[in-house]
């Protein structure tokens, strides 16, 4: 059975479709170059999706920062060494960036044939965004079905969200479990020229914070 | 109060717009470059924007020929002279089109401040589409409260669809009122080169049967 997943070369998405392919599904994986600051992940999702002998691996352009409104698609200042546990919707939120991709997706899947797309989002340290709630993602649900001509015709589309109980430190172990190579991915909001991570953003020390608590080495710091 | 309307540079939209301007809403228009075959359209968009004195008027560009699977971004041919009353959603049919639209309208709409969408969708005289249908407006309203900070916020995001009950007529003897220019439109799902609408494609014929149930001359007729 065919899935379209969304890969962004961060290791959520990664671990998310590798629980997918090990479920049975077929992975056809959908990354979105959106004029995001790190546009560095994009070179991750092409080697992320040829570790997992994905179907096909498209890639879209929308440029976001036309609309602006975050530190990721604008020159605001992406926050460094911020408090995780403040709770707030941090400035790299992207306004609809979620709704947007699996709008995307879900077009691509209708033509696939697929009803199952796969996202990376978990609502356990991460970064307090409102489209990563397993609320966002039944009404997206419930909109897929009567959006499309696939819903008309009885289908149901369905948005597996495997990680979305999961802290940070439990989806690497289940990566570990599933033998990922974590090494391939990149997390940082803010790298230099060659991908190197920052260390300071959320995304960094989200990702620190869960192969410490994991009790695993980062291969990223083995480079 | 600032509105976002998304314009394709048809009579539906700009119509829509045009009654959310007589409405007092400040408008900023979204037009949407999708790889479509009557790419020509955007030309209109532009002139239409200009008439209609926008605030601001964005264009965003997606190729969804990637994703395929409509006559309007792959190479399936456009139907001619089809019965419009057969009770088929037809091969013009883009999946998940006004998902994405209404996705990157509300991301914008979000940046601006504005909490007010226009779309010019209406479910009579029109061609089958399952995103055109009021239950489908009503889903997106739902999800664009959970999907953004304005909506953890607690504000709410309308969705209007001034046209949605109106026949292609209606639509046609409302711009009349409001002294719209529909010679700055354009119809066609696929023009010749200089945008000369081809008269048989579904949106050629409903347009015609409009203006002919309007009573009124199709200033595109008058070139």
């Amino acid at each position: 059975m065919k899935a379209v997943v969304l890969l962004s070369g961060g290791l959520d998405s990664y671990t998310a479709a590798a629980i997918a392919k090990s479920d049975g599904f077929a992975l056809n994986a959908l990354t979105i170059q959106y004029g995001q600051r790190h546009a560095f992940e994009i070179q991750s999702a092409r080697l992320v999706a040829r570790a997992l002998g994905v179907e096909r691996h498209l890639e879209l352009s929308i440029d976001l920062r036309g609309i602006g409104g975050s530190a990721l698609t604008s020159d605001m200042e992406v926050p460094r060494d911020r408090d995780l546990d403040a709770a707030i919707i941090p400035p790299t939120y992207v306004p609809a960036r979620n709704t947007i991709f699996l709008s995307l997706a879900l077009g691509w899947a209708e033509v696939l044939g697929a009803r199952d797309i796969v996202i990376g989002v978990h609502a356990r340290d991460y970064s307090g965004y409102p489209d990563c709630r397993p609320e966002f993602i039944a009404a997206f649900e419930r909109l897929a079905a009567l959006a499309t001509r696939a819903g008309v015709e009885g289908a149901a589309f369905r948005v597996h969200t495997p990680l979305v109980t999961f802290s940070k430190a439990d989806i690497i172990r289940r990566g570990g479990d599933l033998g990922l190579d974590y090494g391939l991915t990149t997390s940082c909001y803010d790298p230099s020229g060659e991908g190197r991570p920052c260390g300071h953003c959320d995304s960094c020390l989200l990702r620190a914070k869960g192969f410490r608590e994991a009790g695993v080495v980062d291969p990223l710091l083995l480079r």
